[in-house]
């Protein structure tokens, strides 16, 4: 039983949490927050132990009347991983405190690939990084995993000449009342091309994808316009069943009328999903074109829980536990993902 | 065991028909739905059998590979009560349906209060919907159950001199995305006051109510900001305890610190809900305030959701089968309202 | 000539600067700006002397191309009135710089009123600032000058008992792509009463306001859903007739089918007016109710403009040059306001 | 003095109108409107005759004091020319009624390629339509427009091997306050590639375009996110000359600090622009990026004004008055345009 805990525990650190505690393999050490707010109450409603990860909040957890494990310290010594969720950028500071106490972690999208040892997708590089000695490793962002999961299969059936790709990204998270834009379209960034293509190749190094960011006032999923230049023709339907073969990608059939992420969150909604995630790429079956060897489609991206089952994979990477397939089955199963 | 019937599978009837299989009491008899699309397919995998509620419909079924049990009048038959969860006005029409094959029905918040025989909200007027000859019964909006749901304790507890609420309300559901406004604040109806005042006079016929009606570009909840001048004087912790004492109300302290909707559904999210449904009113506890005897707060309905308890007691008031405190207790305890 | 500079040059200083230029009896010494950008741009093409808010930023301005006149003291040097537009907070700041030089000083409603020597509003208190001795006075907010405007005819009228009003703010102006929320409906500031009443009564002392205020994601304008318990019946035409009867309210006609502000800064647009600007309150007429001797009525603030004509009078109501009604006369008639 | 009528006064109809009577060369034979709302009251206080699109609608004018000049034929029978400005669809059923009349017309980008002679836009196509017989010509929609104004000169100066683009739309125009989404980004259509590469072909036929379009809750403009595939290589700079030197592109400097659209409004608002219109295609400097042939930017596109200078010209072509150079110049002089 390899005992994983979480620090920060926000859109993502929660889902973690839930993830972990569903493995066979894995326990909840304990989660760290830093305020004792709705969440953190929620955490210990659900049985977590939940650590104050900054000391001088301390007294406002007794306030609030959330028991309070111990610090962020005694978190790191209960776990024999961290897994890292805290706000962009802050997880670099963290790293110097997991060393001192020599236990592994992962970390999130929002820090930087030169951060860490090693970048991670389950679908890209799983053998890769547990054949390594990275001990400090990123799961890469939910737009970077919704890349990966697609180009990584189309680059073996057909190889990828080249990727150009729109993300038309949501412009906060559902719980984030206090983010915009409110009426706008932005070019995010305006230089181009954007970030998330390098980020891409931090675990499919060879690709040519360039990437174009825009940011929307929407909060539910992100949106991508993908064009892959395909090295050999191959008709649309072939390329959807390579797509639908895989187990985290779900190719949205054109008669369930699924009109957008609204209809795709309903529909896990429906399915009795955890919290509603869509932890697959959702690709519109309708959308899939081929011109030439230009391929075209849309796919949505629940950027709160792509990453969850990655994440999970990645601790059996570190911990040495599984290979590629069976970790993916055993979290797939254990989370209902791609069911 | 009652068998009920739902007949119009959308936001609304997708969560009766869930909130029926729950009780203790009832079962589904089947969901009769016009459309073949996911959330079709998602009733057929919950087990219901699903009715085609417009007959040329049909082969549209069988095409999406969705079983059909029959049509709408087999539904009806094999139903002792029918929900009716079609949309606005189409309930109305109906009855007639209904009436032919001598069933007793529920309706919806959309259809007009002289459409039926009464209107029905549990907390202002069960055992007196269930002493009625009553058979044709709807169960008023969302807004008017918010509001009723208030105004009753408040008006037994301090008496109501008289209400005015303004209720700004959320454009479309989540999962509507044909619905706007984008960027407006409608006054909805322009004239005042809106029905939604004399709406809580078909549950409560004594109230002074006036309702000031807005709609904004949002989908999580209304939100009520309501004054009440009270009959007696009372400090704002005696009135935050009659709210709380009510199973329908939650009173969200301080210390959650929840901002607005989209907290409060991450919050019903965390707690595992189903579809993250808030079924309470949501009181800010911060925002109760008394100036001499003008009460002051605000509370957060979720649309999509707080009427579903209240159609449950409505099939029990209809059926004879309980008192009003005996059915809360059973709907809430299935369901998990206030808990 | 009376020389004005205006130090703040965003969405109020850029009206402010354009409505000073337009008068008669005006002529802008200069605007004074942080950062280079288009607006500052704008500001050099309208002829107006840019200077720079802060010495650092001053090879910036030289990069840009844009001509630097001086900086804020030389401004402040260059003017018999300065009419401080800078963010919220930070003209409480800038006091002392105008003081140093002797230069009576407008403040705008972002700053508390404790920061300055009195608080202004054309229609309530024009006369009593004039014959006071405030040298550094404060133009009260968009929303309390909104709310101003009408309560002081009906206070006249037919005497306030009591005045309840929801805030319906837009969370940011239509450039401000950075501020949220993006799907919510907050209630802002969650404690009642919001601080807009006091706010009110920093110009009509003496009327009883109780205000709750919502933020949603719109960013054309305020709506406020208005109830006034009034001292004397009075029947919804005289109250219509009164209303119109202000120069600076607009009573929309039903017949003009508008149906909120969108549809009301299309009219603007439409008439050819600067920046779709619409200075006056917007009272839907067909809103104007009367229920016994409460009033209601939904009216729409376009806050980036209402207080533009205050800032003007504001002035000579400093300068001692007119009483009200000659100010507010030649304002009106300089920039076109209720015409 | 060429005789100008425009038959439907909405969004585009309106703009028109003025555009034409500030051309040297034309003048408002008049315009025909359905409803007499706000925007009918405009059209009179600006001095155009207004004519009843509906014979049955007649009195509504009426009773709204707006003067009738005449029905739509008196409105054709004045007019040299008629522009159709009536919602996507009923231009084309009014053609034959313009026929009957023998009076040539413009219709708009709502209209079918095939339910007219010929499609136009200035810089593709104007010297090959004013040579034709054309009489019943279409000027393409606001998209493909602001696609021309930029393939084609790229296409000239460079050569275009292919092109892809993601039109990012705005789910409605400020004034429609009854569109949506609310909360979503949708695939629209889901289908790829979209229709709006094949009408980029009606008025540059031999380019290879393919487009996807998504729509978002947004009002101010369109965001294309583009990549050209070039036949020869250039270098960034270059292309950013080659577009600023075209008088309906305006190549956005990054010192400006514009963000996107809503910048872009405010831009145009402080330059004093009727109704803050943008004619000109903008497309970001910063983001003009190349890497080896393939060539990267964004640009948006005000779909509200951006074919009204086009509108201008296609009268002049279809009138004989001006060849194409002559024409554009004379419509951006008087309009403002580029400057
Ligand atoms: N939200 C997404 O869409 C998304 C998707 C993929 C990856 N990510 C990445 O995941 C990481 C976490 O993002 P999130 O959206 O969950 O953020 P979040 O803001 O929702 O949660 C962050 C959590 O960290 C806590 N925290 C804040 N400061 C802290 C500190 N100094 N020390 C410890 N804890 C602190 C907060 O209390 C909160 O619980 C970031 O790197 C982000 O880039 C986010
Ligand atoms: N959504 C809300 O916020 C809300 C809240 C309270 C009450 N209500 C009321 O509940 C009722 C249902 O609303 P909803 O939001 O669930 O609507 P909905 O559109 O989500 O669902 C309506 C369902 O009825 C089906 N339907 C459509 N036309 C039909 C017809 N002619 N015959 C049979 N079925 C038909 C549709 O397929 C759909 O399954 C309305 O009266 C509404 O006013 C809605
Ligand atoms: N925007 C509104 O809706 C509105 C309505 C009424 C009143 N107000 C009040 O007007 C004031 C200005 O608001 P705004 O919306 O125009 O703000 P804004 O942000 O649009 O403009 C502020 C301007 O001040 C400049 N500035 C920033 N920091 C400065 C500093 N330290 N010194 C000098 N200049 C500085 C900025 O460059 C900008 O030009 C605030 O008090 C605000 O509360 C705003
Ligand atoms: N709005 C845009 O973004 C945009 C951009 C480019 C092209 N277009 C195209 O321009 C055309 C007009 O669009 P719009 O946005 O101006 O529409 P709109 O709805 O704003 O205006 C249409 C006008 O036509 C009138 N009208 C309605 N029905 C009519 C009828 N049966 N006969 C005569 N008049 C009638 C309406 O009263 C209104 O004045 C459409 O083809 C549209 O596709 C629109």
């Amino acid at each position: 039983m390899l005992r994983v805990g979480v620090n920060g525990y926000g859109t993502i650190g929660k889902r973690v949490a839930d993830a972990l505690a569903a493995q066979p393999d894995m326990e909840v050490a304990g989660v760290a927050k830093t305020t004792p707010n709705f969440e953190a109450a929620a955490a210990h409603r659900r049985g977590y132990a939940v650590h104050a990860a900054l000391d001088e909040r301390r007294p406002a957890f007794d306030e609030a009347g959330i028991p309070v494990a111990g610090d962020l310290d005694d978190l790191v010594r209960a776990s024999d991983v961290v897994v890292d969720c805290t706000p962009a950028g802050v997880g670099a500071q963290n790293r110097e405190r997991y060393e001192t106490h020599d236990t592994p972690a992962l970390y999130q999208g929002g820090e930087d690939a030169d951060a860490v040892d090693a970048s991670f997708n389950a679908r890209a590089n799983y053998d890769e990084i547990a054949a390594s000695d990275a001990e400090h490793v990123r799961v890469v962002s939910c737009n970077t995993t919704g890349l990966s999961r697609v180009l990584a299969p189309l680059e073996e059936a057909y190889g990828v000449e080249k990727t150009r790709a729109t993300l038309v990204r949501r412009g906060g998270d559902p719980g984030q009342s206090d983010r915009g834009p409110i009426n706008d379209i932005l070019p995010d960034p305006v230089t181009v091309p954007s970030h998330h293509g390098p980020d891409v190749n931090t675990v499919l190094p060879d690709l040519a994808v360039d990437t174009m960011g825009v940011t929307v006032p929407a909060t539910l999923m992100h949106l991508h316009a993908v064009n892959v230049t395909l090295e050999t023709e191959a008709d649309a339907d072939a390329v959807s069943e390579t797509l639908a073969s895989e187990s985290r990608v779900f190719v949205v059939p054109e008669r369930a009328r699924v009109a957008g992420p609204a209809h795709l969150k309903e529909y896990a909604k429906d399915a009795g999903r955890p919290r509603g995630d869509l932890w697959e790429n959702c690709v519109w079956g309708a959308s899939i074109a081929v011109e030439g060897r230009d391929l075209y489609f849309f796919q949505a991206i629940h950027q709160e829980s792509d990453v969850v089952p990655e994440n999970v994979d990645a601790i059996r990477a570190l911990a040495g536990d599984a290979d590629a397939a069976e970790s993916v089955v055993k979290t797939n199963r254990a989370l209902g993902v791609g069911s």
